[in-house]
């Protein structure tokens, strides 16, 4: 079988279900790579060009809006960010697979841009449980909490939208699940099996 | 999250590709059951009614084609095999994933009548291994492997009428490969995911 291109997973979820470790911990195996985005905002100290981000002006930013070279793009306090494509399409084409860790919004810009990008959404076991997770943090007051609750289910209405789902209950599981769907997706009778089968008539009129 | 319907998980392949061993492999996971086919054959010694086969007479069998009662049937030197419908959604309705070890015509007609079955397809490492495998029996003169070939190559190009596929090199990694493949599919996000949001939401508005 000839060497197979990679896949374009997104991983999706609202803020506190442990989307960020998951990633953390599929990007361990080396078949799995990440990818470098762009954004406008300034490098804080340590980070790098290329390695953290590619540093842009805002100027370079929107022409590469306008030339299509971004999967997915977004405002965050006013900085941009997105993820150049060039970068994805040529780790899957050395058959990579590139995990993206990229918010609902994102997620359907990316589907729509390479429909052939497996999406996965990562739910907190209960919203109850999501609340415990954010209030434990520490980091947010009760209204932050609110919102981040009113955020995350309305993220979670977008799940329609998605390929796959995983309950984050235990941490292990939930990776090992997202390995079992990377590589199902790579085991994919694809579109276009003339391939195969021409391997196929090959050996057997060679033989 | 309610309990979750069971998977129908056809598994098809050339004769010689270890089929038979990837499903017995499966049918020790206990959330994977087997179906018991019904046939016009006589029963052999030691073979119970209800275990290895229910044995009815040939009027029986076509009534229950005539009923729609099959997933799929077929007729093997004169006796009609098929797999029973009712007995595989009772086991998927319990949640239970019910695993078939049928030939591609029988896949497909499976597919047919229930087009939420996942179907995988298993491969040879390639024609001349399955020669070897074959050859290796010791049981079939060369004559019968050529024909057998014949009928792999026959199989192969249906291929595109299949989800997944394996090949199978080594026996572990292709059980490992149908067990990603069996969990993913039961992480897929349902067609009707208003049951998923209708919890949250409820849960949102509870508290």
């Amino acid at each position: 079988m000839s060497r197979k291109k990679g896949k374009l997973i997104v991983i999706s979820g609202p803020s506190g279900t442990g989307k960020g470790t998951v990633c953390a911990q599929l990007l361990e195996d080396k078949m799995n790579d990440f990818s470098v985005s762009m954004t406008t905002r300034s490098p804080r100290e340590g980070e790098v060009h290329g390695r953290e981000y590619y540093f842009v002006t805002r100027e370079e930013f929107e022409r590469n809006i306008e030339a299509g070279n971004f999967l997915e793009h977004a405002t965050v306090f006013d900085n941009l960010y997105g993820t150049p494509k060039d970068m994805v399409v040529n780790r899957l084409e050395r058959g990579h697979n590139v995990i993206l860790d990229i918010d609902v919004q994102g997620g359907l810009q990316v589907k729509k841009a390479m429909p052939e990008a497996v999406l996965i959404f990562i739910l907190p076991p209960s919203l109850s449980e999501l609340r415990k997770r954010l209030e434990g943090r520490g980091t947010e007051d009760a209204e932050k909490v609110e919102k981040r609750l009113g955020e995350a289910l309305n993220e979670i209405k977008l799940i329609g939208e998605y390929d796959y789902y995983l309950v984050n209950n235990d941490i292990d599981e939930a990776v090992a699940l997202a390995r079992s769907i990377i590589a199902a997706e790579s085991a994919r009778v694809p579109e276009a099996v003339k391939p195969i089968i021409r391997e196929y008539e090959n050996e057997n009129t060679e033989k």
